[in-house]
């Protein structure tokens, strides 16, 4: 390890600071062209235009007869006209004949309009099937969907920044677009550390505990529409670790390594990676670290799992947004603090709480504080965001609660 | 085609009715194991008890000297007691000796306490090596984490219908779960009809279009987070027809069939199916019927992709989630309606909004009414719902506005 990585080592940073320095590291999404059916939930990296018009050619709006609009004009209920019906024209089908005058010709809806027809009378208004008698007359256009009325092509129909929702993709192929350029969401590598984990699903031997972060943080990725590759748990040593964080970072766009952030005697990550920053002033979540590495990003968060879970979500993933052009959305609530807190200065700090009802109003309860385990969530509707600055609140104060799904 | 199916036919029902019908008709949920990181948004079909205490031994806190806190008692900063190390234990490892009087052990954040040590000194108050220098008092237990003290084996950790979020995973992985029993989302087949239709991508001969649907509501089925096969164009003849709804129902456990659902001439699903009902009291949407073959749910909606869009997401939508164990969640907001809107008598109506702030509130304008397509859709913030028995709203009366993900 170079002198210029020591001296950065225990650069502790503020959230925010941190988040800044990893956008301005890990600086563009990718950008690639998908078939729209692959698109869901991504979002477009320019605007899209119509390959064809839409409709793309005059269209029937109604089952009827496909007329010429003046050869109507006189008929009403009392007084049909009598048309000559010259065939049937069926949905996809290519009209062939011409509609002249006193003649017209059956049409399905969505049917082609055929040559000389200009409008089309709904089949109930008609009777007979040679010599169709017309009870209503109708205007030029009338119940026809002419070319192009929906969408030209070369126009708009849809813009930078927009995601692809099923509605946008059936806009799309309305359009005759078949590929977008999207923002790719990157492939994120997880990689768990630390000599007591072992794979969920085995036996439990003894001083040893499954791995917590590999399943949750994989998980963790998805949700995000990233995708996610578990590189599983690192050996416990220097070099090993090293090459095992190269591959991933051959096989991914980022990665995410937990445990051994700390600087303990056991702690190998700092010393293996060159460090932008080793330290956050966020509790929990202390023990994080961030390198770039051949120009990809490597978080280092705690090993226990609660920590790497707020870490995860308060600084990995809206960096994993960012770069597929999205943002995060974090609904909120508020509700007033059922107990006293205290918290750290200098320390923002994440305290997870239970939601209940009360006086029409939500109370929430800090859950069994300065306890450090992962299962507390189970009981977690959400969480409190405490500033830096921020030593107290008392019982009955407004809070903003960050909701967490249930 | 039996009488009692021709009897069935043209049983128009509101949309209310339609989601009972269908509800009453495809009812069990399927329930299966599935691996915890494959469970990610699926629901649990019922409550899990932890396979293992968590933590799974006692745990020191903290890096440190693991010692009897009764030999500590007399330790501060000026009188410190001195005790004989043995030794170290890693985290992961198991510890062999046993700290007995005015003995300690080295140990590491997460490390097995050693037999007979009850307590933690932290580093920063040690020093020494072999013979340590204990710096403060520690009492019994004291930046230990007991086993089981964060979840005991057997005890309930989570709850019937609970969704496995990245957080509840990782809650089960920490209760050393590896599989869950969930609600198993439907895999879905999405078949398309109609002579008009041809698949995106390849060149669009005179008279036809490209299959909007098909696309379009595979992703809407996949956005629900049930599987979705697109089964194709299905060719157009009855009995080729039948038996592509035959082969996809062998494959799936629900099929959407989309066009050909009216009573027209070229509408081929309607005689081709046992119908429970058949035509929707909703603009658009009213060519939708529903079927049950052998023992699995048929939707057949409407061609036009608007109206197919709209009754996949008020009555497929609704089921889907039904049988993955989930709710659908409508985000609504209030607005005032900008111009007067009249609706038909006896059909209940979806009319797509946009949204725009005025005057501190939101204003709904309806997308230029009576237009029947899907392109509309590109700027659509949301709809409005207008009841069965409603014919007018007047400019300026407050809507409830269903939002659409933009």
């Amino acid at each position: 390890m170079s002198n210029f990585h020591k001296f950065l080592m225990f650069r502790v940073v503020t959230l925010q600071r941190a988040r800044e320095e990893v956008e301005r590291m890990w600086k563009t999404p990718k950008v690639g062209l998908v078939g729209i059916g692959e698109g869901l939930g991504k979002i477009l990296a320019e605007e899209v235009r119509a390959r064809v018009d839409f409709p793309p050619f005059d269209r029937a709006a109604m089952d009827g007869y496909a007329v010429r609009a003046q050869d109507t004009f006189e008929a009403d209920e009392e007084n049909p006209v009598i048309l000559r019906a010259l065939g049937l024209v069926r949905v996809g089908e290519n009209p062939r004949g011409t509609v002249r005058e006193r003649t017209c010709v059956r049409v399905e809806t969505g049917a082609p309009m055929p040559k000389g027809s200009n409008a089309v009378v709904p089949v109930e208004f008609s009777r007979g099937a040679k010599y169709v008698e017309i009870y209503r007359s109708v205007a030029v256009g009338e119940n026809v969907i002419r070319k192009g009325s929906r969408v030209k092509k070369g126009e708009k129909i849809a813009e930078k920044n927009q995601e692809l929702t099923p509605q946008m993709i059936g806009v799309l192929a309305a359009g005759g677009v078949t590929k977008a350029r999207v923002f790719l969401p990157p492939k994120v590598g997880i990689l768990s550390t630390g000599g007591e984990l072992v794979p969920l699903g085995g036996n439990l031997p003894e001083g040893k505990v499954f791995d917590i972060n590999g399943p949750m943080l994989s998980c963790a990725v998805r949700e995000l529409g990233c995708q996610a590759v578990f590189l599983g748990i690192a050996p416990d040593e220097p070099r090993a670790l090293r090459r095992k964080i190269e591959e991933g970072l051959r096989a991914c766009d980022a990665l995410i390594v937990t445990g051994g952030t700390s600087a303990g005697i056991g702690d190998l990550l700092p010393s293996s990676l060159p460090l932008v920053f080793h330290g956050l002033a966020t509790k929990p979540g202390k023990p994080t670290l961030f390198s770039m590495l051949r120009g990809k990003p490597v978080f280092g968060l705690p090993g226990n799992p609660l920590s790497a879970f707020f870490v995860f979500r308060e600084l990995v993933a809206p960096n994993l947004l960012r770069v597929s052009g999205r943002q995060m959305e974090q609904r909120t609530v508020q509700a007033r603090l059922s107990v006293d807190l205290t918290s750290e200065r200098g320390r923002q700090e994440f305290v997870p709480v239970r939601l209940r009802e009360e006086g029409g109003g939500l109370k929430a309860e800090p859950l069994r504080m300065g306890s450090d385990a992962i299962t507390l969530l189970r009981l977690a509707d959400g969480y409190l965001d405490i500033p830096l600055e921020v030593e107290r609140i008392r019982a009955g104060e407004k809070v903003v609660v960050k909701l967490l799904a249930r």
